[in-house]
Formats: C-alpha cells, structure tokens, sequence
C-alpha cells in the first residue's frame, strides 16, 4: 500500500487543495483508482498567520502548530509531505519545524517549496536569468527566494517597498479586498493590484515572475493574460511530492 | 480546539476537494484562521468503485476500505464526517459502515448525504414538486433518492434506462470522454451528454434536477445556463458538516 502523501494544510485553506488539485494532475490516472493516496489536515484555526510572526505582530512561532500537525499524518503513516505556504519556509519557522520531526514526526521527510519552486523556474524558463518574485512581507524579508535564486545563477528581481506593502501584501491580506478574505472569486482589486505589481517587475528588467506565495497561485489559478511567464511554487511543490512518492506516475510536463 | 470536520475522500478525488472548497464557502470566515479545521483522507487507491460493487462487476464492498479511512479520522479526533459519493449511500455499502463505526470508529458520526440533499431541494426550490435525478446506475438502482423523495412528497423523475446507461452513465465513468477520466477541464462530449439528460428529464416534467453524483457536482462546478435549477447534493453535505460542527457560523444561503 502506497503510503500517503501528506500535506500541512490550512496555509491558508484554499492554498491547500490547490496543492491537492495540482498532485491530482501531475498524476497519471485514467480513473480514481489510479490517483495516488493524499491525506490533506486543513487546520487553519491552529495555525497563526506565518508572517505576523516574522514581522513580530504575532507571539506564536507557527512552528510548534505546524508539528502537531505533521505528528498527525506520521501517524497517518506519511513518510513524505509538504506546506503549501512560502513564507512558512522561512528560517525562522521551517528550521524548528525540521529539528522538531524526528521526535514529533518521526519516518517523516518534509520537502522544501521554495527549493523546489527554484529548481522549477530552470524546468520552466530555462532561457530566463532576471527572475521577479510576489511574496509576502515574510517572504520579501527573509530572503529564501533570492539566496537560492543566487545559488542557481539566477537574478532575484523584488518589487520596491512601496510596491510590496501597497500593493502585493494588501492584495493578499487586505480584509476588505484581498486575497484571503475573498478567495472566490478573487476580487478585481487585488487582480488590479498584482497586475500592477507584475507590470512593475517587467520594468525592473523580470524575464518571468515566481508566484511565491500560495494564495497568488489562487488568485492565478488560470493565469490568463500575463504579460511575463508565471512560475507557480504550488505547482512546483506538488510535482515534487508525485516525484518522491512515486515518480513513475508523474506525469511530463505540459 | 474544534474537532476537524472528516472527509472520508478519493471517491473521486476531484468531488473530495470540492467538498472541502464547498465547507470553505459555507463558513463565515474574513480570515484563515476563522475557518473550521477539516481532515481530507483522500485514498482513493484503497476504495473500489462503488457502482461497479453495486452492479456485480466487482466483489469487494467498498465498505470495508471506507471503514479503515473512518478509523482513520476517529484517531484525528474527528466527530462528525461525510462521504462524498452518492452511490456509497446505498444500504447494500451505508449500512455496512454504519454498523462497524462503533468498534472502528468509534465517537464517529457519519453524515447521510443523501437525507440531505433532499432537505436541500425544499430550501433551494420550495415550489418544486417533481424533481429530477442525475446519479450513476448504482444510486439509480439503488432507489436511495426515490425512496426519501417520496417521503418529503415529492416526485422523484428519472431518466429512461436508455438514457441513464447510455448517456449519463458514460458522462461520468467514459475511459475516453468521461468526468472521472478527464475532471479538469470535464470534456465537451460529457457536458453535452448531461445537457441532453437534463432536457430528456425537463421533457419528462422535472422543475429541478439534483446533482446526485459527486462527479457531476465537479462537472456543474459552475452551473452555467441550465434550463432547470440544479440542487448540488456537495454542497448540502458541505452545509450539513458545518452546521452540526459549528451551526453560527454557517453562512446564510445566497
């Protein structure tokens, strides 16, 4: 019996059965028996918001919550999994999660989403060296994309600050029109907003854009007309999961 | 702590994430962490076909798997689940589940889609007295929906057996063309065929059609331009979960 592949979800809660959808068609199948087992805990209300905590608005390192939940699916009998949420990857949080696995979790292996989204980019704009990045506060700060888009020989191209509170951040977290508060459908503002934000990139010299944060792989779930290609970390996260499960099921890429 | 909402899923995958999305639109929620914690157990490797069981084409009751994912979600703590699959409602697979969640299970309740679906139609189309069925030929055979139908005093209308088999069955099950085959986007020939069973039972004198196959809940994701209301038996589980798990905040029904 395949062992199920697991997935920290609620990060936030529409985030996570996108990442489950996209498993869905990176696999194989001509019926349901086909599809490989996915165990998704969407546990939204344990979990604080990951860049509140980063930024210091919030106590609670997200770590600890995030344990509880993989101690949950090593006892589902999951050996590999993944957080469908980018500034989660953060140091801060994603170190003490991993030192925390092999007592909470053990047999459980976490796969890492921006190292995948990285590896991703090369997969799907080989040609592309300036690469633009949407992200939360959390993530613009803490620097995960750039120190690994530097590693590949790539050039991490962000958004001016102005740009990244004004803009990208409120699309995703504005109560009133952003992302989280009104994922379906996405409203026009914060699709105004992040086209804005993507016109700003290509500016800046962005040969492709990273949607790296989970809630913009949302708000593009059909990435309609882009002036730049999109790089989805979820869809790089969820092909990653087929591959360590079983990669002869994952299907070629488009 | 809440207790998670359970979704014994995989039956299909697609109707599984869908019921999850449906517990997220049914929930008042600004942000994530105001949504209600669920636990999706997604195997759908481990669960047969419910309508080829029905039917005799294959021997194992899927009651016996859908007991072991049950089991599952009790270990989670999980109170109060459903089964996203209409033709696993029928008593020759529902009652034997239902049996074994007391030593399996246990502190399980499972919801009954079906009971609720019907309870739906009187909130969604109160003047509606002969109702329409789209379901696979084990919910068909089954009479599951005629039988509460009758109870709530209305009419049940099927399709003709040429119909059903030909037409509706194939829309769903198809290696070629069929929703379980092809979810995402569902093909022209299957929504074709499901559009010419809904004039076939607008022809036969039904004033609203009920959704009762999971699949076709994907495949009406958006309803589009019915000429009759379509009652999604998804979202009725969908507002059942959250009602019995937390009855404030289950949004109003648009």
């Amino acid at each position: 019996m395949t062992h199920p592949i697991g997935v920290i979800g609620g990060v936030g809660p529409h985030a996570g059965l996108l990442l489950v959808e996209r498993i869905l068609a990176a696999t194989e199948a001509r019926r349901d028996q086909d599809h490989l087992p996915v165990a998704l805990l969407s546990y939204a209300d344990r979990i604080p918001d990951r860049t509140a905590f980063l930024e210091g608005y919030a106590p609670i390192n997200p770590a600890g919550p995030i344990l509880d939940v993989a101690a949950d699916l090593a006892r589902l009998g999951v050996q590999v999994a993944g957080i469908p949420c980018n500034t989660a990857h953060a140091p801060a949080i994603f170190d003490q999660v991993v030192a925390g696995l092999p007592r909470r979790a053990p047999g459980l292996r976490l796969l890492h989403l921006i190292d995948e989204a990285v590896v991703f980019v090369a997969q799907r704009v080989p040609r592309a060296r300036r690469i633009g990045l949407l992200a939360t506060l959390g993530t613009y700060r803490s620097g995960i994309y750039d120190v690994r888009l530097e590693k590949a020989g790539l050039l991490p191209v962000i958004p001016d600050s102005e740009m990244q509170e004004a803009r990208v951040h409120r699309a995703i977290y504005d109560p009133d029109y952003g992302i989280k508060a009104h994922p379906g459908p996405v409203t026009e503002r914060a699709m105004g907003e992040l086209s804005e934000a993507i016109d700003h990139l290509a500016a800046r010299g962005a040969e492709a854009v990273i949607l790296g944060c989970t809630e913009l792989s949302v708000a593009f779930r059909d990435p309609g007309r882009s002036p730049l290609p999109l790089v989805d970390a979820t869809t790089a996260l969820a092909r990653a999961l087929v591959r360590e499960t079983a990669p002869a099921r994952l299907l070629p890429l488009a």
